[in-house]
């Protein structure tokens, strides 16, 4: 059995965690961490978990926590885990991170875009970047699993392929997202009362949000070059799921012709069609949160507008499943050795 | 394998079975029909199940579907069950039937309240009400079981103990019930778009809703005497869930006083104490469908006001699961010799 | 010209009194106050209101601002109200407090309750219950004025006629409520966050609501004696609304028959009948939340269970308006002099 | 007063024509149409409006209704309006008209993107674009009014001043819009059911939506040129609302600077400036369809991103208010030289 602990257990990626691993056989959570909630059993806040999952949040410290552990989940606020990653905890267990701490190799970047130091830059260098259908190698041997973010993984799935074929121009990338309401997370903002939610939709962080530089700095490997793109995220009152809409220009043929939309999904298929968690929908199709809620789905589609020679790519997937904590069992199974669905194969639930 | 084919499979009841049984290690999905439907691919009307069951609706005949089938699940229409079973069905399959077709023994009353003719009333008596908690050792050998509706279930459980001890006055219970949307159907009804239900609530079927007499029926067995009660069901902006609120005077002890809310709970956790998929709560906490959603559990939670002498009864569940499709499961589970949590230990999904 | 003062404008309540004045051709809003937004501009906290009103929050003293003010809404906190009353103050102003602070005549009931001293409970006798449609006349000359809670609205105006005439058994009276959020106010509480309240019911006060004193109260009037009720509200996922669904005995004439429909209804019209605000609906129409939303209008709907000899009385009304401001609109409408439907004439907003 | 017909009624466009009219102090409603609700009262499908308005649908003929009427709201769907104007229908009444028959100004445009052929192009020389605040002049004179689109008002809105002025280069244009449930009416589709658009968000209609042409026509008068643009809309589950997020390259100056969001705001204001119902919001603030909600306001904010040197230009307004039957009452009171704001200067509702 792998041996789990969870800090920051109290929010909803953290929750999530302890859903999914609550059914992982092989894996056991042996405890749960919050700052604030020592000694309160985790179902007084989770009342889904009752009778299921009997934890209580510990107030120990980490490296203590650390003994006994093969593998901590960090679901916590940005700067925490880098604050206490060193080389001390290193040998007792592996990070897998669900905060942006070890995503942007650039400290720079990173201190720029979310206004706080860095405490630990020297271990930038060898975490990993945690989407897993594109470094499933190097996650293999993470010790620190930078586990990415969730407009980011449906943003870079979503447009991937086609940068890294060079079918784009991605100077013309525009990433226009829209989220659920549990990406905000279990904090006390007057923006997330239900009465500010609901019957609402607004764009916020624009030009400004943090996944901004977390998206471009993937897609610039995959273009081989330094691009920057639009992204704006929209709050859209539901629970659960983000579906991002993407533009870019296509490059034209010699003839001055774009490819047509079943080309384009064939280049999806040949990067994604082995994928368990990637679907590729056929043509004409448009992903829909509905259909990945509660899964470790992402969905994507394509169309091609040839008027204006753009594609417009779109993708799907459940924000704290794919886009945090199913991915972050994804790849702790990738560690450990484990067949990668372990624990992540339940169906999405719908209606 | 327990070979198993769903009829109605295009309804949310339907397909939630599908979901259910897709994660079943000892079931498999060997057709499912629809009436208007044949020859459409699953997943066409269902994106979640897109590359999870590639199933496409037939059209063939019961029987002849029936040859290599163990169980056929009916989740259809009121009326279909009792028009097509006869006993050369049975010799090949057994019957767990989602309508109303089986579940009131007396024949008038069903025809009374359902408006429709009831073509298979010899079949009333052995059929099996399937409310696996209360008579799980009759369901074992089942030919016909009878899975109770979705209101009736929670109004059931979170009454039975109390009527069955003879703690209140039954002549006095009033059940006020609420449900999610997805208990509608996916059938085409103004009433049921999501301009008319949504920022909406209201009660409906007020002193007719069919589930009066299965609730009137169950709890008179157990009062050991016929008895009426009032039951009011509303509809909710939420796909899923149901919470049953009930209210009935306590009976008084030789020196005028009721119990308290300590002690009827001991008479739930009496009844319920070993049970799996019912959790009893702790004094003071009451029961909320999101604690529920998307499992097989029914969370149940008792009050007491002094002042009036009366109990208030609380329970909670996921209509499509517990109260429809999970139930039938656990049926078919029980009937099969199969443990009777197997594919129904997903914990509730939240938020 | 009435000069109006809001204390408490930062809140639902206090904003929906901003929304429904600013189209009142004979009321003007001189000042608004918060005790934590000194200065804020009103419209950075409801963008609603944006160039429509022009007003920032004032931190002055009340005796102060009383000065040139012929009436101030108090849409405070429990017990705000009763610490600033004075005679000074009534010397400049008359009072329509939206709190319970002067609703309950017994100072026992309010400290038992509400658990809060009660400051000024001289001016109880003198205060009168603002619910117009019963107390039109006291309405006029009151220099207090308690304006109902919500709940209490709509199960008071959905019980009143049958209690009035004697033709239900009030000892058996049981009223189920139901309402949107707002109700719950624009505090910051991990119960009101969006992904808490959606999808997903629950009840909650079971048996210990404030609004249940106030119920009995004027019931009781009704009744012609003390009588005790149980009141349990429930959380519903939408912005606006009450639903009430309240049961009792009917009683039975000499012959053992209780009255029907028609005759329960022909005893709301007897009562309503010249309201503008309260709809008496049909025979077999339900009130729906929406039917009422953004207006002033309670709709009533009565159904009769001849097999239990039971009641079934519904209302509905927006908790924001008859429940809160447009009914304290009102009554200063009566208070003054004007037309008591001054402002507040919109119709229901739909869908 | 002027004498209002409507036809197509019973639609969410129609019956909000009503609830507006209702509030008229000019306009009388005399008649309301339905191909197939004749006789049944409005108030059975519209309870809101119950013992408000008082009107049965009545089924006669267009030409005979037309003699006592001076002006007519075809809420209708596409095709029909142009297939019943006619010179001696025009001898008579005015028509504004809810749908798309003479928003395009060139035949070929509407029956290749409408799919249906337009019965009476002659008169699409003469009809009127209703966007007032660009056409007012020409909205006064208009026999054939073409109110606009709903996504369409809120994307030439947003635009609009931009391209005009030459600071975008309009070949990069991208909108994003999404959009309230209530823009795909009351007809019964299985994808506008509750629990189809509930917990959901998609886009449809990608590279084809009918307001596609519309939007360009109108931004190529803007531009002095034809342009073509990428509009795709979504599905968000709530009743009311749109909001459109476009983007495109700003010019650069001979320095290679772009405006900065000020500049751009400077320029909104000097064509808005003046307009009631457009509010153009400070630096930093992004509409949120929950302020517009009820009302007949378009709310504009502008970002810009010094990075890319994009303009992201957001709008919003309620689709059946300003994008519907409050733009076509506000060019109802052009046309009669009402001021304009009549009937229609209720604040949003908020929550």
């Amino acid at each position: 059995m792998i041996r789990v602990g969870i800090m920051g257990a109290a929010g909803y990626a953290g929750s999530e965690l302890i859903r999914l691993l609550s059914g992982h056989p092989k894996a056991e959570i042996r405890w749960i961490g919050s700052r604030t909630r020592e000694g309160e059993p985790f179902h007084k806040i989770y009342g889904n978990i009752y009778r299921i999952v009997d934890l209580e949040f510990t107030g120990s410290e980490l490296q203590e926590l650390s003994k006994d552990t093969d593998v901590i989940f960090t679901a916590t606020p940005q700067g925490y885990a880098a604050s206490v990653v060193n080389d001390e905890l290193l040998k007792n267990v592996r990070i897998i991170d669900l905060s942006a701490d070890f995503r942007l190799k650039d400290v720079d970047v990173y201190e720029k875009w979310y206004k706080i130091e860095h405490k630990s830059p020297k271990y930038l260098s060898e975490s990993v970047y945690g989407l897993c259908e594109l470094y499933r190698e190097k996650v293999k041997d993470a010790r620190i699993l930078a586990n990415p973010g969730c407009y980011t993984t449906c943003s870079i799935l979503s447009c991937y392929p086609l940068v890294k074929e060079g079918l784009i121009d991605p100077d013309t990338l525009i990433i226009d997202a829209k989220s659920g309401t549990s990406g905000a997370g279990r904090g006390l903002k007057e923006g997330n009362l239900f009465c500010e939610v609901n019957e609402n939709i607004k764009a916020y962080g624009v030009t400004t949000h943090r996944h901004t530089p977390e998206i471009e700095e993937q897609l610039s490997y995959a273009a081989g070059r330094s691009i920057m793109i639009n992204f704006t995220p929209h709050l859209v009152p539901m629970n659960r799921g983000i579906l991002v809409t993407a533009y870019a220009s296509l490059k034209k043929d010699s003839n001055g012709n774009v490819p047509d939309a079943d080309e384009l999904i064939s280049v999806y298929e040949k990067y994604y069609g082995d994928e368990q968690f990637i679907r590729v929908l056929p043509k004409g199709v448009c992903p829909e949160t509905r259909w990945v809620e509660g899964s470790n789905y992402t969905d994507i589609g394509i169309a091609v507008d040839k008027r204006t020679g753009r594609a417009i790519m779109m993708g799907a997937l459940d924000n704290l499943v794919k886009g945090a904590a199913g991915q972050a069992v994804q790849n702790m199974n990738i560690m450990f050795g484990l067949p990668e669905n372990t624990a992540l194969e339940a169906a999405p639930l719908f209606p």
